[in-house]
C-alpha cells in the first residue's frame, strides 16, 4: 500500500509547491529541506502528509508565505522573535541560526518564537547545532490534544522536546520525542491499520482509560507520557507546560488551550492571549564549558557504553536517541522514501491543481 | 508511627551536625536550609532521611567538608565549577547563584559542576531564581539504578530536573520530577508498608516486568518514565540520559554506571572517567525576553486556566506542578514535620554519636 520516490522527485515536488505559495527560491530550499527530513528519518506523519495541511492554512490566510520575520528583543545571549505568520518550516531555521551565532558570541543563546506556524521536526533545528560543535535543543507548542492529569478537557499540544549533542568517532546523540506516551503519528498509523492503541495512550471524552485509537474524534485526548497518575502522567504534563511556556509565554504567542490549530477548517481559538504558535531554541557552545574534542571523546564512551549495556534479549541491543532515525535516513535516501497510498493521492490531487507532476 | 517535630528543631539538629562535620558556619546554614526544605516540601525521602547517609560518606572520606570549590572555567553566559568533593547541598546554591550573577549581565547562564555529591531536592536551587524574576532550571545525576530500554543492567540514575517559572498574584509553577516512573522514594514508602508496587515502576534482574517493591534487592532495576517500549519508557531514558550528559559529561564528572554510589559501603566503581557527581544549572532572566509585568500576567492566566481545565472527578481538580509541595509546605511550617520512627531513630543515634540531642 505504499509507493516509493526518490529523495530528490520528493524533495523537487515540494520545492516547487512552496515556489507557488509565494516563498522565495531562498525559502522554499529551506522549507522543502526541513518538511522532506522527516520523511527521510521515518517520522512520516510530520513530512510529505503535512504537506496539503499547509497548503489549507495558507489558503486560508493564517501562513504567510512571505513572511518578513524579525528580532524584536534581544540580549547578549537572547532573542524573541515574531515570525510575521510564516512558515514554521522557515521560521525556526532562521531562529535556531540566532541561538548558534549568539553561542558564538557569549557560549550559549536561547530564542522564543511568536507568531510562527508548525515547524516539521524539531530534531532538524537541534541537528543544526552540531556542526558547530554545539549542543542544539528545540521544542514547540502545537493545537491541544492532550488532557492535564485529573482533567478531561485537551488543553495542551504533543509539544516536542529535541536535544542533539555531538560525539566524536561515534554518531551524535539526538533525542527526538512528543512529551504524550505516544505521538499523534502513531495513533493514525493505527487507525489506517484498524487497531486498537495500547493502554495509556488515550482517554475516552469522559477522561476515561480507552484503547479505541479513534477516541480523538470522539472528544477524547491523548495522555501525557506516564499515561496515568500511577505512571507519572503529571511528569509528562509537567514536560509539556514547559515546552508550553518557554515556546509561547516568553516569546507572546498563543497558548495551551489557545493554540491555534493545524486543520484549517477548525476555527480559531477565541481570546487568543498571544500571536500564533511559539518555539524554542538553544544552543550551547561545547568548549564554552570544556574542550570540545575531550568532551566528544567522553560521549563516545557514553554512546559506546550504553550501547553496551546488557540487553534482556540478545536480539534486541540497546539503542542510544537518534540510532533509529539515523538507519533509517541511510535506507531511504538509498533506497527511497515509500509513502502510502492515501498521501501519493493527496499529493497528486495537489500536483494537479497547481500543476505540478509529482 | 511517625514522631513531629518543628522545622527549628530539625533545622538546629541538622546544622549542628553540619558544624561538627567542619562546615563553616556560613555553609552549614545553606546545607541545613537545603536538607531540610525536602522535609519541609513533603519529600521525605530526600531530607532528614538522608542525613546518617552523608555522615558516612564524610566518614569515609568521600565528601570533604571544608571544600574549596571554585569556578575552573567560563565564558559570559556558562561556567564549569569544580565542587572540590564538598556537600552538593552547598555547592549547588553556589553554583546556582553563578548562574543567576550571569543572566543578570548577558540574559542567561548556565553552570555546570562536577567533583559534587548529592544536592538534596532540585527544586529548592531551581526556585532560587524566582526572587530575581528569572526562570530557574536544576538537575542532577546520581548512582545507577535505572535500566535503558531494552536493558537489564543499572545504568543511569533517577536523574530528576527541576525548572521554576515566576508568576504574578498566582504562585510560581514548578516542576520538580525523577525521569523515571517513580522516584525511589516511593519504592521505600511501599517497602516500609510491605506493599507491591505498581507495574512499569521496576524490573527484576533478568529483565522482566515485576511489582515488588524489593526488586533492587536482588538485582532489578528502575524503570524510566514511560515504563515500557509500548508507553514511551525510551522518552524517559533519553530524558534521565540527558540529565547526566549536562551535568557530567559536559562539566567532567562521572557519568552513567560510572557515577559515585550514595551508600558509603558500596565501593567506588572502577575506571571512573571524571570526578565525583554532576549537575546542571540554568537561569534565564525573563526579561531578557518580554516584560517581567507582562509575562507574569500571561502565566497567572495560564496557570488560572489549567486550574480551571475540565475534572475527570469534581473531588479531584486539576494542579499546576508545585501545588502540592507549596500546600505541604504551608502545612508542615505550622503544624511540625512528621518523621517516621526509623528515621527518627537513626537520628538520635547520630545525636548520641555527636552529643546532640534531637
Amino acid at each position: 500500500m505504499t509507493q516509493t520516490f526518490s529523495y530528490t522527485r520528493v524533495y523537487q515536488f515540494v520545492h516547487s509547491i512552496f515556489i507557488i505559495m509565494g516563498c522565495s527560491k531562498e525559502h522554499a530550499d529551506v522549507a522543502a529541506k526541513v518538511l522532506v527530513s522527516a520523511d527521510v528519518r521515518g517520522v512520516d506523519s510530520h513530512g510529505v502528509a503535512r504537506l496539503s495541511g499547509y497548503i489549507r492554512l495558507w489558503e486560508s490566510g493564517r501562513i504567510n508565505a512571505t513572511s518578513n520575520f524579525e528580532i524584536v528583543h534581544q540580549t547578549p545571549s537572547t532573542a524573541v522573535i515574531d515570525g510575521d505568520a510564516g512558515l514554521g518550516l522557515v521560521v525556526a531555521p532562521f531562529a535556531m541560526q540566532v541561538a548558534i551565532d549568539k553561542a558564538q558570541q557569549v557560549g550559549t543563546g536561547w530564542v522564543s518564537v511568536k507568531n510562527s506556524n508548525h515547524f516539521g521536526i524539531a530534531g532538524y533545528h537541534a541537528m543544526m547545532a552540531l556542526e558547530h560543535d554545539m549542543i542544539g535543543i528545540a521544542m514547540t507548542n502545537a493545537s491541544a490534544l492532550v488532557a492535564p492529569t485529573f482533567s478531561k478537557e485537551r488543553m495542551l499540544g504533543t509539544n516536542p522536546i529535541a536535544v542533539a549533542i555531538p560525539a566524536g568517532s561515534q554518531p551524535p546523540f539526538v533525542a527526538d520525542f512528543a512529551t504524550t506516551t505516544a505521538a499523534n503519528g502513531k495513533l493514525e498509523i493505527l487507525q489506517r491499520k484498524n487497531e486498537d492503541a495500547p493502554t495509556g495512550w488515550v482517554q475516552d471524552k469522559d477522561g476515561q482509560p480507552s484503547t479505541n485509537a479513534n477516541e480523538l474524534k470522539n472528544g477524547g485526548a491523548l495522555l501525557p507520557l506516564g499515561g496515568d497518575r500511577d505512571h507519572g502522567s503529571h511528569k509528562g504534563y509537567a514536560l509539556g507546560s514547559i515546552v508550553d511556556i518557554f515556546s509561547a509565554v516568553l516569546s507572546g504567542a498563543s497558548y495551551g488551550p489557545w493554540a491555534p490549530p493545524f486543520p484549517a477548517y477548525v476555527p480559531m481559538p477565541e481570546n487568543m492571549p498571544g500571536e500564533g504558535l511559539g518555539h524554542f531554541f538553544g544552543a550551547m557552545r561545547i568548549d564554552a564549558f570544556r574542550p570540545a574534542d575531550e568532551f566528544k571523546r567522553h560521549m563516545d564512551q557514553w554512546i559506546t557504553r550504553f550501547k553496551e549495556a546488557k540487553p534482556i534479549d540478545e536480539n534486541q541491543k540497546v539503542m542510544v536517541p537518534g540510532d533509529p532515525e539515523r538507519e533509517m535516513e541511510a535506507i531511504r535516501m538509498k533506497e527511497g522514501i515509500p509513502v502510502v497510498k492515501a498521501v501519493v493521492n493527496d499529493l497528486q490531487k495537489l500536483g494537479e491543481k497547481f500543476g505540478i507532476q509529482l
